[in-house]
């Protein structure tokens, strides 16, 4: 049988643009991970793991145009935000560049022998090495930065891991261009080409979790198909760390003084977050808790201007226009749910932009309102407007986990009610952010893109310098003569590295 | 119904000594986890923390003489092995407590505002909060130090998580004795006692990895049952951390220059380490490569002495002296297998050590032979003599993950060759020792006691102070007022705490 072909879709039209690939079978699955395995020595030396990550970013950006306009015709995300996300995704391959020169990542402890503990302590050294091959589910909302030359690859190759990634199937052929840049880099440096390969399809993709040489997988994407990948990856033989990001409500809670001093500029905000690439970020404000009263219409008056002035959107695919519609229609239909500014279908590609509201005191018991306590991917948010702040912690204690949640507060509240709602936040998210919006990710080490199920499933980062942590494991040298140990490990220090030597930093 | 009764039994007779308890309903669970959540928050404090952890050292050292002797009624692990546990135990609550104080776990990191980065940086801040509470599961073969006070414990209430331990049916009295003593040791420190419960019964283990409130698990025990758990943990709504150390055969390897310089010294240390606490450690050397010739000889020459010179030893309950020799005949009887010290049966209640020779040539494809290189709990070993150097490499390439891997190597090779062994020893285990022992782990900052499963479900260590990672989740704050923050975070570092400010060290 020949394999399937993978087309190029324009999200515009819905007509395929053009083949670009066909998915890959079991055996080139097979083939792929091996390939990866053999050379995964090659990465071995972390000065020519950093030059290959600034070399690929150097290619990356050269090829700016052509890798945009690819994404764009594959995406409708636009040339303005695709370049924004084509300069990050370089700056994020140059930071990890970064954290594997300086070193602090391998997380070196040297402990010398000490006979007065107990028991006693043998001459022990540890650092941190690289798992192996590394399988990376791209992303559709992010072309660039969560898919092909992303975070997670990026990541992946800074801890010295080789990388199998899975196309997304909304931009194969951009995914192709982004992956041809990326082995070009690689021999440039020294390396084998097949330090990254791609793959298409999706049982590709469920071959690529099994596969006994995959030691790990990272993921961004939907609860249904992350989850899925998820159980296969704890339901190896030899069980895998799976590090996905599924899906996020990403909660804000405005309180009544916030609402009063700057309701305008809260309605403002949150409708340029909440429409901001047509809604496809998973850090968008999916469900906002605003104050009955004055300054919350004022607050919705001013939401309702913005939402209703956003042009229709084209998203990235008709799958996920079908899903947004049927969400929308879904959440609409309950009792007591009104739509200000109604999101649904624009032209026959484009959706429009939209909120719901609520009141919040039907979302304080299990019913069917929970179905507004779900993710809806596209541009829609829901309003709850509470009464009373006991609505507030109500709601807030019937949340799944979030990769954020956000707290809007006027500016004399630092104290008091507000360290409250802060401590009630804390336990939802990953990521708490007091008097701004979540969209739009800093790449920075104190960064922590992840958060309590199903916001993701583990407990580490896919954004910023820790994200690095996911692909490795530690090993511990006891009593091996210096000659024997790896460099990193030597008395001496040749490479100059941050350790911790008996208990202390060294 | 009535709970079934947990009977304290004595190894040494099989007979019941005493009824210590009962087994934990699904209610009874239900209600200690409620608990043990419902607490939390009084664990927030550190320096509470440190001195709980302190005290609990002390009370466990006070109560020495009671524990020793409760432990010995179950566990016939006799008085001298037990005071070094319980001295070990109370050393690795304090070595938690300088941990807390310390606060370099808590990773903090600050990045401050920098709009010239890409996209730009709002001020974040990074640190780990506690998962809240965790299930910790005993292990049978240190009823002191991975049990009810032991490393998974103290490490989680290090990390500011309550416990809830499911005891070990082999020393349930040891159990309920120790979790007396911390409960003591929480009242004296002004916690609740309810941050450490004790349940028993094997339901009660299944109910507890299956409960929402219940946020990570730690496990020592039989690959069996810590995959049962680990499926259950990742099976459910919401999965969570599990950590489970399985199983391991700690493959050693002599170099023929090692047996040619010290054959009878390796022999001697060898047999030392197989049946130090009658061959119950996780880091038993469980699979040895010798050399054929003289030097391999006299190694096995010097270990049948010393092991037939080595007494009946009881193991921890029937059950396990029932798979030991079940384990032992099963070998034994496989071709081309000797036993120039039979392991089996001693008396009724006891076994004898012994040791089984095997060519490796036998082991370097797929067959039944296999059968050797699966751990077998208690005091037996696998010598395989191999021929030359490939037949090493063909075999080690076979082995399943390990905690440990050990290498023998003469004075004069610490290069070449043994560089190109301690390579391939490295992906198989969490811990390379060259020269030494596996058997005894030192509870210090580089340990690193895990590894490739089967040896654990994570990447994670149970022993050395940055088991306490295990525990914890990072949580960034953005954008967020000073008085907000919590004090580890605040610009001014009023705890004096260790932190990355702006990717450096500060």
């Amino acid at each position: 049988m020949a394999a399937a072909p993978v087309w190029s879709v324009d999200p515009r039209s819905g007509n395929p643009r053009e083949q670009v690939a066909a998915e890959a079978t079991a055996a080139d699955v097979d083939r792929a991970v091996r390939a990866a395995h053999a050379v995964r020595d090659s990465l071995a030396d972390r000065a020519t793991r950093a030059a290959f990550l600034r070399t690929a970013a150097e290619h990356l950006t050269a090829a700016a145009d052509r890798v945009v306009t690819a994404a764009d015709a594959e995406t409708a995300l636009g040339p303005a935000r695709l370049n924004g996300e084509l300069a990050r995704t370089a700056a994020q391959l140059r930071a990890f560049a970064e954290v594997v020169e300086e070193g602090a990542y391998l997380d070196i402890h040297i402990d010398h022998a000490d006979a007065t503990r107990t028991p006693p302590w043998p001459d022990l050294r540890r650092y941190k090495i690289p798992l192996g091959v590394v399988a990376v589910y791209a992303a559709s909302n992010f072309p660039l930065a969560f898919s092909v030359p992303g975070g997670d690859t990026a990541s992946a190759l800074a801890a010295g891991c080789p990388v199998v990634v899975k196309a997304h199937p909304d931009h194969p052929a951009t995914s192709e261009l982004c992956a041809a840049l990326l082995r070009e880099a690689a021999a440039e440096s020294g390396l084998p080409e097949d330090v990254v390969t791609l793959v298409h399809g999706f049982d590709a993709g469920v071959a690529l979790v099994r596969h006994p040489l995959v030691a790990a997988a990272g993921f961004t994407g939907s609860v249904r198909g992350g989850r899925a990948l998820f159980d296969a990856a704890a339901a190896r033989p030899v069980p895998i760390p799976f590090h996905g990001e599924l899906g996020s409500l990403n909660p804000v809670v405005v309180t009544g003084a916030a609402a009063a001093e700057r309701g305008e500029e809260i309605g403002a905000g949150l409708a340029a977050s909440m429409t901001m690439g047509v809604g496809q970020f998973c850090t968008k404000p999916g469900f906002v808790l605003v104050p009955e009263g004055e300054g919350g219409d004022r607050l919705l008056k001013s939401l309702t201007d913005a939402v209703a002035g956003t042009g229709a959107g084209v998203l990235l695919d008709h799958r996920m226009r079908d899903a947004f519609l049927a969400g929308v229609t879904a959440r609409t239909a309950l009792p007591d749910v009104a739509a200000p500014v109604a999101p649904g279908a624009g032209d026959a590609h484009t959706v429009a932009a939209g909120f719901l509201t609520v009141p919040a005191r039907l979302l304080t018991t299990e019913g069917p309102h929970d179905a507004l306590l779900e993710e809806c991917f596209g541009p829609v948010t829901v309003i709850a407007r509470y009464a009373c702040d006991d609505e507030i912690t109500a709601v807030l204690s019937r949340l799944p986990g979030n990769l954020t949640a956000t707290l809007h507060i006027a500016d004399d509240e630092s104290r008091g009610a507000a360290a409250g709602l802060l401590a009630a936040l804390t336990p939802l998210a990953g990521r708490v952010l007091v008097n701004g919006w979540p969209t739009g990710v800093a790449v920075a080490p104190a960064q922590h893109h992840g958060g309590p199920y199903p916001a993701t499933t583990s407990t580490s980062t896919s954004v910023g310098a820790t994200a690095i942590e996911r692909w490795l494991r530690p090993v511990s040298y006891q009593t091996t003569p210096d000659a024997l140990l790896p460099p990193e490990l030597r008395e001496d220090n040749p490479l100059g590295l941050p350790r911790r030597v008996d208990g202390r930093p060294a």
